[in-house]
C-alpha cells in the first residue's frame, strides 16, 4: 500500500468482508498516531521538567519518519545501537548519533565508523583498555566523541564507576577525545525497582563524573535512561556534584505491555498493537494468527503473558508459536472466529524489528505507512 | 557482498584485523553448507525409510535456494505457514505448497489465495466450520486441496481428532475438495516428551482418517511431523489402519540448541550459528554483540540458557538483550574483547526470520549468501 489515505468505514455498519479488504492482511503494526505524539510530547516535557538533553533511543522504532517527529519534539539529537543503524539515519539526514554501546571497532566497521564521522556528529561508547585501544586504531584521529560506559547495577556492560577515570585516563592518551560517562539501567525492568535503579544511575554517573575530574577530564557529558525511568513522576532530584545532563529512553516512545505491568504506563496508552485475526475459537480461549515472528518472545520472568489486549483487560497471552498466539480470555467473551483484535506486544523494540513497515492509523482510518527503515540492522 | 567465494585465512596465521575486514561484521548468521546438506540427507532418508513423504516446513529457512536443495534431496513440496511465504515461494518457481495453517480466508487474502491456486498445486488447512465456509467462499471453486486440522495434545489449532469427519463433511457439502488430515504434535518440545508425542500424532490421524471414511470421504493425506519426532531413532511403528503419510519437519534442517537440549541432535551438527564479537569480559563471564534481534528470545522453561557455544560446550548465554548476551563460561577460559565466538540460537526458525541473508560458509571461508527470500512474510 501507498502512503495516501484509506478510510475504512465503522465496522458496526461496514460489511465485515469490505472492511477486511480495505485494511492490511492481518498481523500487522499499527501505530495510533495521535497517542504517539502524545507520548512523544510527554517524554519530552519531562525531560525538560528534568532540566536534562532528551536523546530518545531510536533502536525502539528504527524509522526515520519517528526520528524526525522527535527532533520536532525537542530531541537534541538520537541515540543507536549499531553502526548499521547510525549509517541508515545518518543517510536519512540526521547529523547528532550516539552509539551506546561498546563498539569494537575492527575490520570493515572502522571504515564505517570514519565514513560516519566524516558525516555526522558522532559519540561513542567504550568500557574496556581494548576497546579504547581498537577505537583509536580505528578512527585515526576522526572527531568522534568518546563516552566511558559504567555499570549503575544492571551488570551487563560498563566499568565500575569508580573506575570510569582509569579508562578515560587511558582513552585521552589514546588520543581519544572523552566528553563523559554513559550508563544504562537495564535493573529498572523489575517489579518495584523503578525508583531505587534511578537513583543508582544517578550515584553511578555522579561517582564516574569524579573520576574523570579526579584525572582531569571534563564530564561533560553524563547520560543515563531508560523507559521505566522515564516514566517516574518528578520527584525531588538528589542532590549530586554531577547530575545527569541527558536521558535516552527508547519504549516510552510508544509504550508496550511491559511498561504496563511495571506500572509505567495505561495500556490505552500504548500507541503500538498488532491487529491480529482470530483463527481458532473454543471454550474461554482463542487462538490469533500473531504469533513470535510478529509479537517477538521477549517475556520477563515477572509478565503475566506474552502481550496485553486492550480492549480485554481480563484477557493473557499464554502461549505463542511462530504464527499462533493463544488467548485466554478468563470470564470475557471470547471474540469469534474472523474477529480482529489488537495486541500491544511485550516488548515494542523487538516486535517492529520484525516488520518492514508500520501502518499509521487515526481512529479507525488508515493514514499513512512508515517504513522501518533500519529494520534488521544488526551490525 | 555479493555471492562470490572469499577466501579467510585461518586465524591462527592471520592478523586478526585483516581476518575481519575479509568477513561479514558482526553479528551475522552462518550456514555451514556441509552440515547442511548432511542434515537434508539424513532428514530426507528418515521419511524414506519411515515410507512417508518428506514436505519440509520452509518457515525455517525462507529461502528459495535451501527449499531448492530440500527438493534435491527428495522433497515432495513444501510446508509454508503463511500466504505472503508461499506468494514468494510461487515466484521462486515452487509448484507444490501446503499451507499447514487454518488461514482465514478472508478480504484481500481471500483474492491472494485464489491467485495462488491458480499458479500451483495448494493445499490448505481448516479447523473450523466458519474458516471452512469462508474458504469456500473465498475460493469460488478454485481448485485446492483441504486438509482438516487435528489436535494430537499440543491444544493449540485443531479439532478432536474424532470431530474430523464432521467438518470434513460440512467443507464436502461447501464445495471444497477435503483430500485428509494433518497435525502438529508441538508437545513434543519437551524434555523426555518425543516418543509419546510421536505416538500420539500417529494415534490422532488414525483415529482422523477412520472419521473422514466415515462420513465418505478418503483421508488420502495424513500429514505429521514436526522435528523432535522427525530426529526420533526409527522404531516400530504401531500398526494401525491408517498410518502417516507425511512429514514436515522445520528445524531438523540445521539443528539448534532447542534440538541438541532436547537430546535430537549434536551441537555439531547444528547448520546454522551465529556469528558474534566479544565486546566485554571479565572473571568467568564475556558478553557478545548478538542479542534478541539475532539470537531471538525463544526460550523454553527447560532451556539451560538462549543458545549453545559449539567450542564452549560448558558455557551458558544466562542473559540477553537486544545487542548483548550475557555468557557464563564456567571453568573454561573466558575468551578476550574481540574475539569471534559462534552461537548455535535456541530456535532457528526465529533467528532466522531477523535476518536478510545468511553468510555460507565451508570450514573457514565465506563461499556464497543466500537470501532470507520469505522474511517477515507474515501475513
Amino acid at each position: 500500500m501507498g502512503s495516501g489515505h484509506n478510510r475504512a468505514v465503522p465496522s458496526s455498519v461496514a460489511d465485515p468482508e469490505d472492511e477486511d479488504r480495505r485494511l492490511p492482511d492481518t498481523p500487522y503494526l499499527a501505530v495510533d498516531r495521535a497517542v504517539l505524539e502524545r507520548n512523544l510530547a510527554a517524554s519530552a516535557a519531562r525531560a525538560r521538567a528534568r532540566g536534562v538533553a532528551w536523546r530518545p533511543h531510536a533502536k525502539t522504532h528504527k524509522s526515520l519518519a519517528i526520528g524526525r517527529l522527535q527532533l520536532q519534539h525537542g530531541a537534541v539529537g538520537l541515540t543507536l545501537a549499531t553502526v548499521g543503524e547510525a549509517e541508515i539515519f545518518a543517510a536519512g539526514g540526521f547529523d547528532d548519533l550516539f552509539l551506546a554501546y561498546p563498539i569494537w571497532a575492527a575490520g570493515r566497521r572502522a571504515d564505517r565508523l570514519r565514513a560516519l564521522a566524516d558525516a555526522v556528529a558522532l559519540r561513542v561508547g567504550v568500557d574496556s583498555v581494548a576497546g579504547a585501544d581498537q577505537l583509536a586504531e580505528a578512527l585515526r584521529g576522526a572527531p568522534v566523541e568518546v563516552v566511558v560506559e559504567v555499570d549503575s547495577g544492571h551488570h551487563r556492560t560498563g566499568v565500575d564507576p569508580r573506575a570510569a577515570g582509569e579508562l578515560a585516563s587511558h582513552a585521552v592518551r589514546r588520543g581519544l577525545a572523552v566528553a563523559g560517562v554513559f550508563t544504562f539501567p537495564g535493573h529498572a525492568y523489575a517489579p518495584g525497582a523503578r525508583e531505587g535503579a534511578a537513583a543508582d544511575e544517578a550515584r553511578a554517573l555522579d561517582v564516574a563524573a569524579r573520576a574523570l575530574v579526579a584525572v582531569g577530564v571534563d564530564p561533560r557529558v553524563r547520560s543515563g535512561g531508560t523507559s521505566p525511568v522515564d516514566y517516574l513522576p518528578l520527584d525531588d532530584q538528589p542532590s549530586l556534584e554531577f547530575p545527569i545532563t541527558e536521558t535516552r529512553p527508547g519504549v516510552s516512545t510508544f509504550g508496550d505491555a511491559q511498561q504496563v505491568e511495571l506500572g509505567s504506563t495505561d495500556v490505552a496508552d500504548c500507541a503500538l498493537t498488532v491487529v491480529a485475526t482470530v483463527v481458532h475459537a473454543r471454550h474461554g480461549e482463542a487462538v490469533l494468527d500473531a504469533g513470535s515472528k510478529v509479537l517477538s518472545t521477549d517475556r520477563a520472568a515477572w509478565a503475566t503473558g506474552h502481550g496485553r489486549l486492550p480492549a480485554h483487560p481480563q484477557a493473557r497471552v499464554v502461549a505463542l508459536s511462530e504464527h499462533h498466539a493463544t488467548v485466554v480470555f478468563g470470564e470475557g467473551s471470547v471474540p469469534a472466529v474472523g474477529s480482529r483484535v489488537r495486541v500491544a506486544p511485550n516488548h515494542v523494540c523487538t516486535s517492529i524489528n520484525l516488520v518492514d513497515r508500520l501502518v499509521v492509523v487515526e481512529g479507525d482510518e488508515v493514514v499513512d505507512t512508515w517504513p522501518v527503515d533500519a529494520r534488521g540492522a544488526n551490525s
